[in-house]
Parts: C-alpha cells; structure tokens; sequence
C-alpha cells in the first residue's frame, strides 16, 4: 500500500513543482530511533522542513522511522509525534498543510531490530523504486540511539542496507563519540570497518547554530578589516562560552559518565573555538580546507594540565546522583558540573593570547556565546565626561557571536561600532534594531552593530539541510574527533583525582565561580568558603609534594605533575640563588622524555626565571645532527629554549656534529666541550645538573659497565649505549660530581624497580652508574614521583 | 641696625623654644631673584612655611632677598610681597601673626650685581655671627633668575661666598637646565666649575607634588601587595598626564623655544613615570640608591623615534608668536603644545608594557596623574547584572597617583578596592570620604581605597624643606638630568621638521587629540581634518621616500628614519615572498653602525616578520671573540637576535673562533662557513643580502686592492681591513653577487663624497669593491639617505 502513496505523492509533487524539473532521484531518509527523545523533540521537525525546502528540488523522498519497537506499537508512537509537527512561522499555511499531509504520506514506520528487518528494509527501497522507475540518488541513515548500538546497526547497514553504485550513502552519528582518546579511537575503528568517511556524517549540534555557522564566513567576508587585527597584537582574550540554568536531574546516569568537559567543551566550545583560531582557509565551505585548519590549530595549542581548568559541582548534585543510581548515601561524585579552562597556543598568531572556555549547569542564566575582546590601544584625551558621543577608541572593542538565549534571546553577531560596520549577508543577517535599555559585556547595545537571522533556524533543521547538500564542513571527522579528544583527554586523566568546587546553584553562586588567570593556569578568586563543605567531604585528597629521605639524600615526591612544579620552583630559586651570587647560572640539563615535562613548565610558567644570566650545557648528547629529532639539544630546544630568552653565547649544545661529521674522535669535540667549560665554568663546577635514570641504571648517557666516564678526571667523554643510536657525549661522572647541586629526577611505574632496587645498593657505578652520582661538596636531591617510588 | 633685629629675635625665639635645646647653628638663605614672579607666587611663602615649622629646630635663621633692582626700589618690592605672605589654615592665628612680624625682621633685601655686592653680602653675613657668637651651619642660595644668568652668579657665590670649612653650601637651580643634551652637558660642566655636586639642588618642582613625592613610599610600604603584580605579566600600561587649559599667551618667547616636550616632558613627567617604574631600592629615601635606580631605568628603555610620538599645537599659538616676537604674518611655528608620546623598556620587568606620557596647552581640563592599569585577568562568571555588588574582579584594577586640579580638585592616591586597602601613612595621608557622583577613569569614585593629604602643602614648601634636611632623593642630580636629555634629545632632533597637528583648544578638541599605539608607534586616532588647516600651512613637509636610479639600479632616497622604515618594510616583504617561495629566507647581514638602527626597526616594529623560518648569516665578521663588543654578530645579537624568534639552529654567525683562536688559516673556517652555505642554501643563492658602503668604497670586509674575495670562485675569504682590527672574514664578491636580491644601505654626510663619486665610476672593484657588486640574475636595490646623497 506504500506503493500507491508514493506514486500519488510523485504525482502530487509534480503538481507543485514545474514540470519541466526532471527528476534528480530519489532520496531515503531511515531516522533510527525514531521514537525517541531527540527525534521527537528536532528530528523529525527538521526532516519535515527538509521536505518543505527541498519538495520541489527535483529529488524525491521516503522517510522511514526505525525503532526496536514492534510495528503496532512503533507506528502509533512515531505517527503521533508526526501529527504534531508544526508549520514555521515563515510558510504560508496553507501550502504547509498540504505538505505536511504529503509528509506523513511519505513516511513509514520499521522496526529494525534483526538482520532480517534491515534486508527487508532493503527490499522495500528497492522496490519502490523500481516499481515507480525512479533512479536513486541516495540514503541516509541517521542514528539517533545510543552509542553502544553503532556497531551493530552500522554492520547490518553496511551488509544489507548500501545504496546500489551511483547513489550515495550518508550516515548520520550522535555523540557521545567515546569518553577519551583510547574509547573513541575504538569506536571510530570499528565504524571505519563499515563506512568510509566521506558517508560519515558525526553532528555536533553547535555546527549547526546559525551564529556558530556563521564565524567562519564573517571572518571571510570581513577579511579587510580584521586581517590587520585577527592577532595576537590586538586581541586580548577570547571566550567560548555556555551557561546553563538547569542541572542534571534526571540525566545523572549518563552526566555522572561524562561531565561537563566531555559532554560540552570538548565538542561544542572546542569546535566554536576552533572556527575563531584557525587559520582561515582559502575557500572558507571547503570541508577539506576547513579540516586542514581545525587540525593546524589543535596542533599549535599547549598541552592542558591540571593547573588549565577550575572545576565545580553543583551541591545537589551528589544527592541526585545517589537517588537516581541507587547509590549509598556516602557515596561522593567527583564529576564536574562546571568547569573553566585555560587554553594556549603557540602560533605565531595567537601565542600569549588566553581563550577561556566555560560552561557549567545550575548557573544563573543560560546564554551562550564566542567573543573576541580587542586590546584597548587609545588614550583619549578629552576628559571622559565629554568622551562618550560618537565612536570613541577608548571604549571597549570586541566581537561577540552570541549562540542565543540571554538577554538578547535570538543569535546575533555583535560588532563594537568603534571597530567596523562588519559585511553581513543580506539575505540571512538582518540588522536589529537595538533595545536602548540593554547592556552586553560592559557596555549599551546601542555601542553595537547587531545582527540577527532573518529566519532564526533550529541547528537540527541546519544540519539535516547540510546533510542533503552533502556539506561535509558542518560535521567532525574522524580525524577532527580524535584530535579533539587528543588535546582534552590529559586534562581528564589529571582531573581526576581532583575534588570540584562545590556551588549553590542558580544566582546564590555570586562571585564562587569567578576565576582568574595565575602564573599560566586558572584559579578560582575567592577561597573556598568553608560552611559551604557541608557535609565535610571525604575525598581523595590533592597530594602535596612529600619531603623525605632516599639514598641519604633528600627526597621529594608527588604525583608527577606537582613533582614536576616543585622541580621547577626549585630550579628557578637555585637560579636566582646563584644569579645573587656570582652574576651567572650555568645548569647542565639531560636528554631523554621525562625533562620534556619539566623544560615546558619552566618555559610557560617560570616568568620570572633569569634566563638572560643563564648558561645552558648539555649533560649528555646523541650523535646525531643537532636539527634531527633525536637530538637531547633539539628537544630541550623545541620546549624549551625556542620559547625563552637565552643569549645565544650562553646556549651551549654538544659538539657532536664538527666538519660535517659526527663524533669522530680526531674532530676532538670532547675537548672542545671540556675547554668551553673550563673556560666559562667557575672551577668547572655546574651551579645545576639535572639528571634522570634510566631502567638499567645509567645516567647523562653513562650505561652500565662503561669504559669512559665513570671515573677518573672531570671531563666529557664518548661512550656506547646498548640502544641506537649508539655513539653518545657525556658528561663524565666526576665531572657530575664537581657540581653545586644535581637534582635527578625519576618519572613512572616504568622505573619501579630500579628506584627499589636502588634503595637497596651502595656505591657501584660500574653496575648502576646513577649509584655513583655522589658531588663531593654539593647537594643531592631525588625528585622521585608516586608511580617511581610505590609502583 | 639689622644686628639688633637678630639679637632680639634670637631672644624671641628662645621664649618660644625649650630652653634646654642649645643653638643648632645659623642658617641663612639667599633668594637671588627675590622680586620675580615664582618668587612671589611660590618661594617667600615657602620659606615662611620653612621658618614657621624649623623655627623651634634650634637653627636661627636670616632671609636675604636679592636682585639687580637698587636698593631702595628693591626693599620697596620685596616688602610688599613679604607683607602679603599668608597664614596657612592649619596654623594657630596667633602664633603665625607673631612668626611673621619675626620673619619680616630676619629678612633683608640686597642689590647683588658686581663682585663687590657679592663680597660685601659675605662680609655682613660673617659680622653677624661674629657679633651674636653663633656658629654657622650653611648657606642657601635660591637662583629663581634665567639661566644665563646661572655662570655668573655661580662664579661670584664659589669666590666670596662660601661658608667657613664645617657649614655646608646648598644652591637651588631652577630650570631650564638647558634645552637638549650638549647644551645641558655645556651648563652642567660650567656649574661644577663652582659647585661640588652635593651641593647643587636642582628643581623639579613635581617631585615636591605631595602624590609624585608618594610613589616611591606608596611602592615600599606596600611591597607585600606590589611585588606580585609590579610587572609586565600584570600591568597593561602606565600613563603620565598633564592636562592645562591655559595656554602660551604671554610666555611664547620663552615657550617658542622649549615646546611641550623640553617644558614639561622631560623632566616632570618623565620623572613621574622612572618612580614608577625604577627597581625599588631597599631604602626609598637614600638619594644614591633612588638615583641609581633611576639612571637604571633610562639605561633599559628603548630610543625614542619620530614614530614614537603624536605632536599638536593649539591653533592660536602661532598668532600669539607673531604678535608677541614681532614675527611676520606668515611666520609659522612648529612647537608643539601637545604631545603624546609611547616610552617602553626592555627590561625584565616591563617589556611590552607600553608608557604613555601625554601633555598639552589649551585642552578641555586642567588635571595631572601618573596611572597604573592592570590586566583584567579574570572571568566572573556571574551575569553583569548581578555582578556589581562587592570588589568584584572583573573591574578594572588600577592605582592612581593624582597630583591635583580636575574632579578631585586635590592631590589624592587611589587604589581600586578589588586590589589591596594599601597601607598608607597614617599621620600624612588621610582616607577620602567618596564623593558618590564622581566618576574617574571610567569608575565610580567609590570603586577606590581614596586617600589625600592631612595637610596640603604647596611642592615648594616641601621642596624648601627638603632642602633644609639635605634630602637629595626630591633633586636633580647632574647625572640623572644628562641621562633624561640623553633620553630625549634624539626624539626632539627628529620631530624638528615635523608639522604639529593643530587643534581648536579647550572642549571643542573633542577626539581630535586621541592617540593610539599603532606597530610600536603612536598615531592620531582620526585622520587630520581639513577644514582646520586654515591657513593652508606652507611647512617642511614630512619627506617620503623617493625612488629613482643609481648605477643603473633602483634607487631608494630619504631621510635616514624615513629609509630604514622603507628597507625594513621591504625585507619583510623579501622575507613573506621567499617563505611563501621555498618555505624559507636566507638573509646575510652586514656589520657596522648603519645597520643597527635597522635592526632595532625590524626587531620593534615588524611582528610578522617570518623569523622562525629565516636564516640568518652574516657577509662579514672581525677576528674577535662572538661576544666582543666589536664582533658583528655581537652587535646583531644585541639589537636584533635577542629581541626575535630566530631557531638556534638557523644562526650562523661566521666561525672566527675555532678551537679558541681566532681566525687561524688551518682550522679552516672559511670553508666551513661555505660548506654550511652549501649545505643549507639552494645553489648558494641567498634570498638578500644586505651591503654597506665605506668611505673608501670598501663593501662587506671587501677593501680596495685586496687579494682575495674580489674576484674567482663564490665563496668565503679571509681578509686584512686597513682599520682594527685588521683581520677579517668576508664573503666575496662572487658569492655576493649570486644573491636573488641585494640591498645596499648608505646613510649620512660622512658618505656623500663616496656616494658621489660612485655615481660616476664603472665596474672597478680592485679601486671601489662596492662597485663590484652586480648580481648575475639577482636584483640589486640602493637604500641611500638625503645626507649621503645631497651632502
């Protein structure tokens, strides 16, 4: 009987379309899960308002709700939703009307549940079009159902349901897309066994925004007046941000999975962030060029770390989460309902510039927006009484995309009138007339331009459309998904152990959530009030550097993160001790993954640290070009000395590459190094040297049984490592030990043992050369993390 | 008879003193230029102020007013000004009544004109403490006269007018202390012809301004709160402003001469800026540390250029000098009477941090400040409407040094209350009670901790009195003046030919003198309007470059600043096209002085200069060390390398110093500079090479008749200059000329022989190696200045 309804329909839309538009094919809609929230509450309005766009574009249309419901039940359920579709304000009711009947005439309820339901499926599509000698142009599938069903939908798709060759198969995908880099890698594996990429279609359904969509093409149709200012010079902040007034009441089962950082910065505020940082692309609807810049820009960003976010909870939380969960009444959540967070990119472009994000739930209002705020460059020299007529430079610059609810409660672009009149499409941006009463971000609407869409369109509507139009631009990757995840999961993994803030909720949060930026992390402004810890919290609780004693020595531990910072300190007080003292710093460093940790820290956090007064030595180089990426030099430059302000005459990288060549003995490069620091080194004796230890016991790059380098004079030697490459420069151990202080530093589960076994041993360079790290008349300190030292 | 009046004031005063306090010593004060106008207006007021608060110290005093007026009329003048001397309203009516009939009879006035005056002041001054038995504690001598009158008058005091070995001399200065950095250096030398540094007193009368005397004891008393945030990291700018409504009517032949800059710049303001921004020395009040300081802070701050300053002048002030200086009718000046100006350092502290130092005649208020405003580094998450309750952070964080006049009508400190309640002292500064309505600098007045003076106390009165206690800290030492006209003088020897822009005076200025800082410079908001230039103004115009030939190249010609702005906007463009090219710029630079202030353009005004994929290289080098203060590199180090983000890896300084000597044939520099050339520049073709010119037409470390590098294979020579030190390495002449491009810069009148000359010769480089210099498919480019063209 669908048979008939189709012909009549074709019929009908011949009717309504010019006859002379021959047909473009036919297109089948499967929204599966066509019974749920999401579908009930956008997707089938935004199906509905396809099929009112797209009614007379030549394509034709079957929509097939698919759920595991039976037929019976399923039909009612979905055909009830489809009765209650609405006609947008902007159609003319009548027309509507006739296509919203043609709508429910084209449309059909599956249950899909077996493989035979999905070949069933198949066959019903088949036949229809060839019973009715319409060409197919394609499918599309949109999931709408938990993520645990992908896999499983996506193979019987892929076995039973693709479109014959020549039409297209697109497949739409609803996040959560995983929970961390390692889950999503899996989950986009699998879905690759079945879909190539180009059919994938992940919505993020801020793509779809209207003020969010239209960042990229302000920024390109706007490129004369913000190309000289799109830059670190002259932007001072930008924030990314979404206020909720509701909680997770009711939603706990899946928010206590996921918090706010996965559930929306690191989709929604990151993809917003993204489209205002990126270099701007040539064509700016090129999906491929938009990717290459998303993927450019995540690589430019620093890494998070722990001291990047401020978190938050809201006080009901953990209560709702025990009565929806059924968990005990002691049990403690520590998912974050708020969070703010740092963000930092070492571009040419954006280096030194913060981009806030936060969101958070059981806010005072719900609004979101993107906004750019510009350095204030002017003085003003008329008093300020007489300055605020006209377009003064002295007032604040900014441009905000203002996603929608709030104050202004519609999406809108907002361009501060002192900046430009921006070039707005005319078609889709109309300018608003200012409310005189509002104040936005410090300032009247009226020191605005604004504009608003001339149809506000729900993004769901948006992004089906681009899903027809095969505008791949408005969804994610795979390889944008896994880099997003990438950059957010170290963050996840160090919060984790962090307890939130607790918050009241709603306008009695007042300035709680307030946070600031501090030496190159966030914090929040005013102290945690204590009354608010009620009932007291039992948590694990945010470890402090220790300070004991390991091989005689001094000992401090922590988690590798605060072990770091405290390493840090201590360098930069060590520098500044010895700067005081003899006007210089000379600090040997080592090679190897766990200083890279470090070299950041001191490069982004340590201000302060006298850079210009310090010499920096090698403790211990690879042969190899000091260009390769293999280099102790090329790294400690990479995250280090690029970003800092070392005079070249104090850089000091080993001479294992002299005339071309590399550690040839009759180059004599041991000597040189050894000269240099005879030279410029009081006494030879290095006010710093950091080291590390390796598995098997070795240091700088002296492995165990070495034939130079574990005594004799103070000097720099060649040595042999068991692993490539090989030929290595060391420091010798008595020259290690002439120095004032040396600091090692042990990182990992991976050093375990021999952090154990080394508790245990004497004096025995020759079997574990870190044993005979012993300065004669300086200090020794081990900096030794959790994992190193308890395993 | 005026040894009667000492003897019974001497009685007087001891029925005023405690017996038990013995004699001090006499004390006694020579004002030269006793019936001027700052005589009147500040000086006898501020020696009453003097007399009234000491006049129980133990000292006895005597006043002697001079000029060259007769005695007779002088005393007449003197008199009726003393006779007008006020009592402030802080004082007990009755004892200041009696204070000033003491007063009146310690003072006395003299005609000192002739050798003979002088001598015979002495004598009178000698008898009297003969004749009363008082010892003699020091001299002050009040030069309140034009300063070419200073020699003279210092040449009399050194020969007849010394206290007696034991009592000390102070003389007071007050400006003009010259108007540039020779002529202040030529009255300084005089001056110490005379006087022992200690004791010259030299005024700025602002550091007697009780807020500009506040900054350095509000910085130490509130070192807890400042330390953290008295920094780049922290402060976004710092403004120093003098605001005047009057104009120059009536003072143009002295005004015409100095302009805004020589009268208020210079020394008030700039003096108000180095309290702010000096390292803090451990005592505020030790001259020699304060000094020290100071002369720090000019040391760390970048040279001023015509680019670093906006120049106005009211539009009646140049019919006030014609009429005033008998000038024709179309006599047009070029003194501004406005000026904002852009200061910043290179220091630790403020790097980046722009000072702004603005002042001007005729604007619409009277009102003087030195402000600090920090970076608003926080985000309230609270909507703004609820926000403004409490201190909270995201105000604006600024503290105010507020000398007085304007809304305040009072010197005032303020502090925002979202940053610290400073500690202030309690028996000097009172706090404010807030006026509600006030609005200052963009807050309401109750956003600020305000603070103002128990007792307002005229800058002379405490000038005065610093003089009696010897507090060097609140003068002028010969040291710290050199160094601000040092600072100075080059701003005002460029801006010389510069037109001012004119502006309507008072309210009516409206945004016609709002500055901004635009790429390292300063420019007016608003373009000049041209229905103000009336009359059209017939000025030295602002010369551009021109372009043209020379030897059959192109030719680039004006002004040395104007040129380099030129070059170093054409290197960046060189530089854009190579990356974009081949991905990277290989750039050789030459040594000597021409470039240098090229270098500090490109290292202060071109952030987009691709440097993290340019190659640096130089043409040429001395034997000395690398960090010899005459090595090239060192040079290029200083005023470019340190300030850029060129990777370690892509610096190539010329390896004179091999195996620690210096350019030794067989450690076979030269070739390996040319294997690195080889190895890392395509075909060996640098992208620009940048030349220079001797006298004697040598380029590069090329000289006339030299055996190598003149001609035969591109590649690196050694060579031997005819000036220390005589050896040198070189590219030669045919590597140069396989550049793409070379440019040739040429500055100053010390070249024009050889510029002319060069204009007539052929290809000879045996005679002028210079003229050797053709690449073979490149393109070469002449950068030459007016002076070195023209002569």
């Amino acid at each position: 009987k669908m048979l008939g309804r189709v012909l009549c329909t074709v019929l009908l839309v011949g009717a309504l379309q010019s006859p002379a538009k021959a047909s473009q094919g036919h297109i089948s809609v499967v929204l599966l899960g066509a019974t749920g929230d999401l579908a009930k509450k956008y997707l089938w309005q935004g199906l509905f308002q396809l099929y009112m766009d797209q009614v007379s574009s030549g394509h034709s249309f079957t929509f097939h709700g698919a759920a595991l419901t039976a037929l019976e039940p399923g039909q009612r359920l979905m055909f009830d939703v489809l009765k209650r579709l609405s006609c947008p304000p902007d159609e003319a009711p009548n027309r509507c009307a006739v296509l919203k009947d043609q709508f429910l005439k084209l449309s059909q309820y599956h249950q899909l549940s077996t493989a035979e339901n999905y070949t069933a499926l198949n066959g019903e599509i088949e036949a229809l079009l060839r019973q009715e000698g319409l060409k197919e142009a394609g499918r599309i599938f949109y999931f709408s159902v938990p993520p645990f069903a992908y896999t499983e939908i996506a193979r019987h798709i892929n076995s039973s349901c693709r479109p014959p060759p020549g039409a297209w198969l697109r497949v739409v995908l609803e996040k959560p897309f995983g929970h961390d880099l390692q889950s999503a890698q899996q989950l986009a594996a699998e879905l690759t066994g079945f879909f190539r990429e180009e059919e994938m279609y992940r919505v993020d359904h801020y793509l779809g925004k209207q003020a969010v969509a239209h960042i990229l093409p302000f920024r390109d149709q706007n490129r004369q007046f913000l190309d000289p200012i799109w830059n670190r010079h002259h932007v001072e902040r930008v924030e990314v941000v979404l206020k909720e007034t509701v909680d997770a009441k009711g939603r706990t089962s899946f928010y206590e999975q996921y918090g706010v950082i996965r559930d929306v910065l690191q989709n929604h505020l990151t993809e917003a962030l993204l489209f205002l940082i990126m270099e701007l692309p040539a064509n700016v609807s090129r999906a491929e060029e938009v990717l290459q810049g998303k993927l450019q820009s995540f690589q430019s960003l620093w890494g998070l770390e722990k001291s990047s976010a401020v978190l938050g909870q809201y006080q009901a939380y953990s209560g709702q989460v025990q009565e929806e969960l059924q968990q005990a009444q002691d049990y403690v959540s520590t998912t974050p309902t708020f969070a703010g967070v740092l963000i930092r990119s070492d571009s040419l472009r954006w280096e030194g510039v913060p981009f806030l994000l936060t969101s958070g739930k059981a806010l005072d209002e719900r609004v979101g927006y993107a906004r750019v705020l510009f350095k204030n460059r002017a003085y003003c020299t008329q008093s300020e009484t007489l300055r605020d007529a006209g377009h003064s430079q002295c007032k604040a610059k900014q441009i905000i995309f203002y996603f929608g609810h709030g104050a202004l409660n519609t999406p809108a672009v907002l361009v501060s009138r002192n900046l430009f009149r921006p070039v707005m499409p005319k078609d889709s941006w109309k300018e608003a007339v200012a409310q005189s009463d509002l104040h936005l971000f410090g300032q009247p609407l009226s020191d605005y331009y604004v504009y608003s869409p001339v149809k506000e369109r729900d993004a769901y509507s948006v992004l089906i459309s681009n899903i027809y139009h095969g505008r791949k631009d408005f969804f994610i990757t795979t390889e944008n998904l896994l880099a997003s995840w990438g950059f957010w999961t170290p963050l996840l993994d160090s919060i984790s152990r962090q307890p939130p803030r607790l918050y009241p909720g709603g306008v009695e949060n007042q300035h709680l959530l307030d946070f600031e930026m501090v030496s190159g992390g966030l914090a929040f402004t005013l102290a945690e009030p204590a009354e608010l810890l009620n009932p007291p919290r039992q948590m694990p609780s945010d470890y402090k550097a220790i300070q004991s004693k390991y091989r005689q020595s001094p000992l401090v531990s922590a988690w590798s993160e605060d072990l770091i910072s405290q390493l840090a300190s201590d360098m930069e007080e060590a520098a500044a001790r010895s700067v005081a003292r003899s006007g210089q710093f000379h600090l040997a460093l080592s090679g190897g993954s766990s200083p890279v940790i470090l070299f950041q820290r001191l490069a982004r956090h340590h201000y302060a640290f006298p850079w210009k007064h310090t010499h920096v030595w090698l403790v211990d180089e690879r042969c190899v070009p000091l260009t390769d990426g293999e280099s102790n030099f090329f790294s400690l430059h990479s995250h280090l000395l690029q970003s800092v302000r070392v005079p070249y005459f104090n850089i000091h990288p080993m001479p294992v590459h002299l005339n071309r060549r590399l550690c040839v003995e009759e180059d004599r490069g041991t000597e040189l190094y050894a000269q240099d620091i005879v030279a410029l080194v009081a006494n030879a004796s290095f006010d710093l040297v950091l080291l590390g230890v390796g598995a098997d016991g070795h240091t700088a790059s002296l492995f165990p049984r070495s034939e130079n380098g574990l005594e004799g004079a103070p000097t720099v030697v060649l040595t042999e490592s068991p692993v490539k490459p090989h030929q290595r420069m060391s420091l010798s151990l008595p020259l290690i030990n002439k120095a004032r202080q040396v600091f090692v530093l042990v990182l990992g589960k991976g050093k375990h043992d021999i952090t154990t076994l080394l508790s245990r041993v004497g004096h025995e360079p020759r079997k574990w050369p870190i044993s005979g790290v012993s300065p004669s008349s300086g200090q020794l300190v081990w900096y030794v993390d959790y994992e190193a030292l308890l395993g």
